[in-house]
Formats: C-alpha cells, sequence, structure tokens
C-alpha cells in the first residue's frame, strides 16, 4: 500500500467523482463536443503554467540538492508540454492569439492557486499532495482510455488520450507515488494524514470542477453560470 | 485623483458588477432570501480567515517597522472581527458548530488564494490592491445602503448594513485608500498600472463571483450547478 | 520530556556554548563593558523587527484560526517589544537616531534571515523550531542570572535581566516549549527529528555568534575583523 | 547608462571592496595560499545550492511564460554547474564526501539567506538585484584576471579564472544586464531606487566578506575569528 493508495481510499468517491466524471466518459466515447474540449485546452494550457510555478515552488522548498534536481526537472517537463499544448491546440482549431489572449475561469483560478497555497502554507509533503491529483489521475484516466483507441482507429481525440496512456507519462505518475512515498518515509501520523487526505480531497473536487467548467461551457442552456464568467 | 480611483476607472463596470449585484441590491431592499444570506455568511467567515493570512503575509513582506506595524493592526481588526462574526451567525440561525464544520466553496478558495498568491508572486503593492475590492467595496455598499435603514426601522439586514456604513469601517478604508497612493508614492509607470489594473479587476470580478455563490446556493432551480459544490 | 528537552540533548554543547557564553557570564558578572552591550543593544533592535516578522510568516503558514490567533499574538507581543527597547536603549545611551541609521551586521542578518528560511521552505515546526533557541534561551539565561541581582542591588544589567527572569517571560517560553510539543504531537520519525535538530543546533551557533559579535565590536584589538563589518 | 550602472555608482567603493577584494587580486597573481582557495570552493558549492533556490523562487514570482522560461533556464544552469564544481573540486584537492559533510559557514548563510529573502519580502527586481553582484560581478573579475592567464602559461588557478572570463559566462552576465533594464523598464522612483541600492549594497558587501571568510580560514593567526565558525 502506497500512500497515494492510503489517500484515494480516504476520499471515497471524490476520487472516482474526479477520473470517471462525466468529460472523461464522454471524451472516452468520441462523443464529448468540440467546443468543450476547446475550453478545456485553453483553460489547460493556462493550468500548465501555474503548475510550473508550483514544480519552481517545490524546487524552492528542497534542502537537498537530488530534491532541487528533481522538482527542476518537473518544472522543465511542465515548460516543455506547455510547448506542446501551443502545438496541438493549433490542429484542434484555437489559434496562438485566442491563447494567449485567453483569461482563467474560476475553476482554474480556485484550482491553481490552491495548490500553489499549499505548497506555501505547508512543506513539500503538502504541495506534493496538492498536485498528485492532477499527475496520478491523469494517467489512470489514460490507462482507462486507451482501449477506446483500439476500438476506433479514427478517435476524435486519439492524441490526448495516447498521450496519456503512454508509457513516458505512465512512468512519470509512477515515480510521483514512490515520491510520496519518499517524502512520507519518515512515518505520517494521524493527524498529519488526515491533513493531507483534506488536500487531497480538495485537489480531486477542483479537478472535477474543472471539467465541468469545460462541460458547462459548451452547454447550450448555460447562460447564467456564475462559475464561468472568467474571473482572473 | 488617488490610485484607486484611478483603479476603479480603468476596470469599467467589473466595479459597478460587484458593488451593485444583485445580492447587494436586494439585501438593501430587504428582499434577500434568508438562505443566501445565511451561505454567504458561512463563506465570509471562512473568507476573513484567509484574508487574515493575507495581512499576515503583509506584515511578512514588510521592510519598515512602521509597515509592520500597520500590518500586524490589520491583522488583528480581522481576527476580532472573525469573533464578531461567530457571535452574529449564531443571530442569523447559524450555529457555531455549523460553522466549523462549513467547507470552501470553489468561489470562496478562488478568491482568497488568488489574492494570497498575487501577495506571494508581487510586492506589497501588489498584495494591497488585491485586498482592495472587498474594503473599498464593503464601505461603498454600506454607503449605498444606509439610507435603507432610514427607510425602514424594522431592515432585516440593519446589523450588516449598519457596520459596514459604520464611521470605523469608513474611516478603515479611507486609510487603505491612502495607503495605497503611499505604497506607489514612486510613480507607477504603465506596464506596472496595467498589471496592478489585472489585479484589481480579476479580484472585483471575485467578489462578484462570492456574490453569485450565496445566490445560488438559495436558488430553488439549481441544483447541478457546479459552483455550488464544496471544494475545498 | 518535552520535545525541547530532545533538541537540547541532540545539539549538544551547542546549547550551552550559547547559553553560557562569555557574553553572559561577564553580563552577570555586572562586568560586561559597556560598549559589548550597547552593541548588542542595537543589533538586537534590528534582530526583533526580523522576528517580527518571523511571527507573521508563522501567522500566514496557519491553517486554523486557533493557531493564526496565536501568532498574531506574538506578533504584537515582539512590536511592543520594539517599542520598549526604543525606550530602553536610550538610558544605556543610544539615542533614538542611533538606533534608526544602526545597519544590520553579518551575524544579525545571518540569524534573522536563516530562521525566515526555515519558516518558507519548512512548515509550521520548522519555523517554531529556529524560533526556540531565543525564546528558550533568554528565559534560561534570565533564571541563571536572576540570583545576581539579588547579590548585588546595583547591578549595571539589571533592568535586562530582570526583563527576561520575570515571570511573564517565562510563562512565554513555557508556553513556547508546549507548542512545539503540540506541533509535534502527531509522531516525529527519525529523519524529521534529525532535520529539525539540524536547525535547532544552526540558530543556537547563530545565537552564540551573535554574543561573540557584540563582544568582538567592543574589544581594542579587533580591527580587522570582518564579521563586525556591517553587512546589510 | 544601465540600471545595473546606476546601482554600481551608487554603492561607490562598496562594489571594488567586493571585486578587488584581496582575496581576489591574490588569486589573480596566484599567490592566494590554496587552503583559501579550497575553504572558498567548498562553500561556494554551498552557496550555488541555495543561488539554484534562488533561481527556483525566480521562476515561482513569474506571472509570464518568458519570465518563467527564463528563470527555469537559470536553475538549470546552476545545477549544471553544481556538478561542475563537484568535478573541479576533486582535481583541487577536495574529496566529494568533504564537499557534503561541509557546514555553511556565517557568511555564508548571512549571504544567501539575504538574497532569498529579498526575494520573498519584494518582487522579481529585488530579487533579482540581489543576484546581481554575483552574476556581474564574476564576469567583471573573470574580465580583469584574464591578462594574468597570457603571462603565465601554468597560473595555478587558470580553470576558475577561464571560467568567468569566458565568453559563455560574460555572454550570461550581459544578458542578467539587459534583464534588470526590462525589469526597470517601467520606472524607477527615486524611493524604489534607494531601495534597489540598498539591496545592491548589501549583497556586495556580503560577497566582500565572503571573499574575507575564506582568507581567515587559512590564516595562521585567525584561531579565535568567530566569522569562521561553521554555523548552519
Amino acid at each position: 500500500m502506497t500512500l497515494f493508495d492510503d489517500l484515494t481510499r480516504a476520499i471515497g468517491s471524490q476520487w472516482t467523482d474526479y477520473t470517471e466524471h462525466e468529460f472523461v466518459r464522454r471524451l472516452g466515447e468520441g462523443a464529448l463536443p468540440l467546443p468543450a474540449f476547446q475550453d478545456y485546452l485553453v483553460q489547460d494550457y493556462l493550468f500548465l503554467i501555474q503548475f510550473a510555478r508550483a514544480n519552481a515552488l517545490a524546487a524552492f522548498k528542497s534542502t537537498s540538492l537530488a530534491d532541487l534536481e528533481q522538482a527542476a526537472a518537473g518544472l522543465s517537463a511542465i515548460l516543455h508540454e506547455t510547448g506542446l499544448h501551443r502545438r496541438l491546440t493549433a490542429g484542434w482549431g484555437i489559434a496562438p492569439e485566442q491563447l494567449d489572449a485567453a483569461r482563467e475561469k474560476q475553476g482554474t483560478v480556485a484550482y491553481t492557486r490552491f495548490v500553489l497555497d499549499c505548497g506555501m502554507s505547508g512543506d513539500l509533503l503538502d504541495l506534493q499532495v496538492a498536485l498528485a491529483p492532477c499527475t496520478m489521475g491523469y494517467a489512470e484516466i489514460g490507462r482507462a482510455l486507451a482501449p477506446a483507441l483500439e476500438a476506433d482507429p479514427r478517435h476524435p481525440y486519439r492524441d490526448w488520450i495516447a498521450e496519456y496512456a503512454d508509457e513516458g507519462f505512465q512512468a512519470t505518475a509512477r515515480a510521483a507515488i514512490r515520491r510520496l512515498d519518499e517524502l512520507g518515509a519518515d512515518g505520517i501520523g494521524p493527524r498529519r494524514f488526515a491533513r493531507l487526505a483534506e488536500i487531497f480531497g480538495a485537489a480531486s473536487r477542483l479537478e472535477a470542477d474543472f471539467w465541468q467548467q469545460a462541460l458547462n461551457a459548451a452547454a447550450p442552456s448555460a447562460p447564467a453560470d456564475p462559475s464561468q464568467k472568467e474571473t482572473a
């Protein structure tokens, strides 16, 4: 049992509310409306910029050279991913100017700044636990949706699914799981675990809200939904 | 013209979208449903805890004893306000246990962590500008709604309106306006102003979302609104 | 056994190198040259400003209202102490202008910024452990030197010794000891303890250096000592 | 006139006290005792770890992707430099275990934590100004000492001098000078300039103390120098 397993178990259905969200299900079926996916991609790009900052924060909080190097590698990987993102979005009909002019929506602000604040108010383990739903969740989703690619050679979201199903991303996620165990190797008492589970649960809910935010953006009948107002 | 005036002008209707929001208007008319107000109060209590942290951050970022003392006084004032809040909410039918068990909603997380991050990534002026919509906006709302108290001696939201219309709070807001000018006394170039206006606009939108979040909570037809999911 | 006891034991003679430093011994005997004491007082004033910031940081890092209130009280207490300091130094022949114009020496910079960085890179317990040598050490020194006041009714450093021997300060130190145990109540594994002992040891050495810095300032034969150059 | 020129002028002889320090002069003459150089190298290694953290902090404080990428590149470059350092020190008679077991001295703690705190309490420009004496100073020293290598083909400190005289490092320093001007492009008022000059002066004095610390370590008659006590 890894710490990640313990945390997933501790938050119960909040984990699957995120990893099996309607957005994910419809994406796997190839039935997700393109506008929802485009809205998600734009917000995810803005999200990555803040996640790069979160990895920089992890580097800053490191007390050993090994920790520093690991966090710096994470930072470089995310910055590389934003480049990929810029190219991919073009293929999905989003012009680079659109990406640059986009504004963070409330769900994007809430999730990203929550993670950054966990890192500021807590220690490195608090920060990595706040980052975990993103890495581990996407890896799980990639594995779950991969069979859909075999079934449908012309799957509309092939590139996205393939990226997270890929062994490279899977290895990153496994390394992140081991990393949590290393950071917690000293023993995690009940109060600490409760705090970590609180962070992990909140981050998972914020991930689910992030999917929902994209669904709402494409919903024909969502004119007055305040969560869709661009907020920052 | 104060910096605050310049910022308010720069963000245009985003300021009045917040200060003249439907929640505010109905509160002034005494027509706001109690559940919306109760939902607001609970979230506002959670909000104050994070705002106390933002003032602590301002103290930490101070480089002079005078700045430190001012920020420490702000911190004490907010902590005092949370005590008041605990007592007031009881009068509005919210048990202390309910307050303690409450979870931050997405709009609360987004606004509070955004402000904290402005303080972490920028300097003291960035932080104070992020805090400004709260202080100055509430003072403006207090002044705007005060006449309603004279018109209706049994106004249901008298205590709340009176608190922000009160000369004590008004003086605090005026001091905060002067403070922005002190912090910017050295001259604010166009790039810096654009960044400050961006922060001020985002914080104002997040305030408006905060009102909307409470309206949604009490709306009979808002079962599936994701912005109402408790997120952190 | 408190965590504080464990930490004191873990760092061995580094604790007494600080609490029984020559500066302390001569201060107790009333034999400390006034210039050394004056130099110390000026640097200690600059030190307190940074320690106020460290308490503000503790407030910022708090995740509960109770933690916030405790840290805010600590911040207020230190700011109050700086006022006392300003008045006391006048009595010891240091003009207020001298205090305001003073520059931090290297030992002052090293100690204060080390503590602040422990708080930024670690969590609340790391920060409180970095602050502990100051609070607990001064209380211990106050108790150790108190008998000297009875022996000598005209002790030249009576006011200083009396302040730290006073029950008020002793109670603060006892509360700080209990606080460390609360923060560590969840269990402290060997790796974490090693890290805390490293912080505690470094802070104790930096305290000893702080005494030595003042002795050197008053030493007739210390013209070229680089540690006495004012550095920040 | 660049901002860097203005800052150098503003701090007067504090700049040359650093760049033309006795350590530098004797290093250029090939007359620096090896123990002084070895002591410097070990502390410089510890210094680089904290400077990597300072660059991570710059990345965290970035608000644009371009700033983030620049800071991340700086972080990678420093981490790369620590690897070089580990290999170079072996050639100068310092075993890797010695490097790993080394403890930061007071001058190392003071300088590094001062820079980190400038970054935490201020904004990105404050942080970059605190980092400037290191980058620009070493480039200036490299240029000043380069002729010594031509005069003496068997110069004992050839590798060190060559590294900083190298066009690669010189280009980095020129880019850092331009970077300061970009960050200040919006205009720097007198109060802000005074604050930046204060930071720049303090960092330069801390650099000079860093050289002196190494000289003292090798001085036969410096047994009781408290600045040589290992502090953190």
